[in-house]
């Protein structure tokens, strides 16, 4: 930029980690970030995440990721090899950076967009990196490097062995599905690996049923409070994912279902001829 | 503003919410803003509130609201009723924008201040807006609009059937009043319907006393250090209503009180001959 | 500044406090700071802090303190004696200011860094201060005026009764250590009072041994991930205190340890001749 007094663009890095606040952990990064750039607005996402929850925290992502202005960079820290031969990462997809180990937390954005991934190169962040903790010491230095406009070969290298493990949906056959509950949210509900893409590919079947011990849950509602008070319903969570709700309740608790649970479902085609439940 | 130079106010949106953190929600509606507006300052306030929790949040909302410069946001998301007939609400007072469902959340808002209440058009807010996520595809939005400098007009109409939940105490005569527990802080402090006004308005009566099961609480303390280490006192909250406390302890738990629950305070006045206590 | 055309350095204040969040405490000294100083930068730390942890808060103030720009305002609100004759503080440090209260939550700080003590004079904030919440009302106001430019002693006295805790570790002679647990972590870390320095001041000795129940801890690691997943470890911390740690797990509960809790730690070094253990 030639004019020195020109505006600038706001710089954004968000942190989503298992790391809790209370012990300063969350501090020291916010810190060190903005000792490296004084103008950075730093986004608390969460540090709610559960110890060593990838899953969780990969699942977050993908939530909000998307949203953020173009150049932000995103680091997760949910790392519980960090300081063994797990790699650095840094991904870059043609709007965002996205920093943090190489354990899964970036599956759900290697799906969702193009991207070129890259190892970063520990020894360069120099001798006083502790073992316990790149989120401080390497993480966040990476975000202001790049930030900063350093270009990634400056301290990464092309990277391929990406770690990631998303599992789409079984057919059963007979127009049966057996679904993964990927996610339970903060209010219980169950989100399963089964998309509005994917149901309008069975042509988007009104008739869809799901079997919940001896009762079915029956058509996919528009909103919570389209059943009555503390009835169960299938929604559209709002990014696109089939979720089991409870309206003003929480789903998992009612039915004891966790993270990787199944549920099977069964699509009856309208036009098909009616057959009998069980 | 015709000077391009000329410094633009900060501008600011605060969020409170009942969506924990974990799920990236919170992350989606913080994206949405920079991204309308990237010079924002978003501030948390909480995404704490318990689930569904309208009434928590309507206190908690009154607690830092009016301590915000003039402008601010207050983006309020406890919506257990989203995406059905509830309405969309920007309040506006001489000095604030309020947005959120109209559910109550803002029932002390509107006994504070003078105010004018719009119903937001929710249409106009394109087709792809989540039936479960209007934090994110409505009120953020919304927020952005405002401060864009859109007025209320372009995208709300007047709206008038505001629900709000305040109750006031009761007189049960002979100088006894029965006082509800409105709300439970962090603290386990329990705050009572009965402010530093009322208590005025009674003439500000020195001897004032709880029943709390077979003993009383005796007199307004000033602070909690006024009574020895674990023992209760009633004392007045940072924003003048009346509180049980317990000095370094939580009175919530050792009561075993919560918010709904009623107490009964009697008021002797120094002019009255001293009555016998049960 | 001469030139209103230059550009002004950020200004931030970090906020850590047991309040939690859901009440909007924290909210309202937010709205305070932004009120006073519009181009502030809040930074949250943490308000999970436990009710009344004075020495929660001490240590992971040492955590993310040092690691922020000059000039940054360290706000810590834990606060049981609020409104007691308990001192505000402003502590000042060649590059930081420390406000809270004179509790012991600045001890860590007075071991790290050189210092000059102030009590801040509370009737100069007015009478409109709440006894229970100097968060708002006096500490939050203080960091204003001190980053609007304010020197320190305008509202302040030079004051030497400092709390403090900080407790070394005893050398039970024969090469016998008793170490204390001074933290526990979001992920059930051990914390002890021995560092890398004092370790190094026993000559880097590589056979180290606590003892746990009936079995031996054996060498200091480099990381988590150096032992089997669930396996106990020691390890130093990001700040080089001496830990006990699990992989993959929480070693408080694993252990039912706490802070407060006393820990063997026996040194034998290479060149004495090998004793026999129990």
């Amino acid at each position: 930029m030639s004019n020195t007094q020109s505006k600038k663009s706001p710089l954004y890095v968000t942190l989503l980690s298992d790391f809790g606040t209370e012990d300063g952990y969350v501090g020291a990064m916010k810190g060190v970030l903005l000792k490296g750039l004084p103008d950075l607005q730093v986004l608390d996402v969460s540090h709610s995440i559960k110890a060593f929850g990838i899953k969780q925290a990969a699942f977050s992502l993908m939530n909000y990721a998307f949203y953020f202005p173009p150049g932000t960079v995103h680091m997760v820290v949910v790392d519980p090899g960090v300081g063994t031969r797990r790699e650095g990462l840094v991904v870059q997809s043609s709007e965002y950076f996205f920093i943090g180990p190489n354990n899964g937390v970036f599956s759900y954005i290697y799906q969702s967009t193009k991207y070129q991934a890259y190892r970063i190169r520990e020894k360069q962040f120099g001798k006083k990196v502790s073992p316990t903790f790149h989120g401080r010491d390497i993480f966040a230095p990476a975000a202001v490097r790049l930030l900063k406009g350093d270009v990634v070969s400056d301290f990464c290298d092309p990277f391929q062995k990406l770690v990631s493990f998303y599992e789409s949906y079984e057919d059963l056959g007979d127009d049966e599905y057996r679904l993964k509950v990927i996610h339970v949210d903060h209010f219980g509900n169950l989100i399963l690996n089964f998309t509005m893409k994917d149901w309008e590919s069975l042509g988007s079947p009104q008739d869809v049923r799901i079997q919940i011990n001896h009762s079915f849950l029956v058509g996919i509602m528009k909103t919570f409070g389209d059943v009555p008070v503390d009835q169960l319903l299938m929604t559209w969570d709002s990014r696109g994912f089939l979720q089991i709700a409870q309206n003003c309740g929480n789903a998992a608790q009612s039915l004891s279902k966790k993270e990787g649970d199944h549920i099977q479902l069964k699509i009856f085609h309208l036009s098909h001829p009616k057959r009998t439940d069980i």
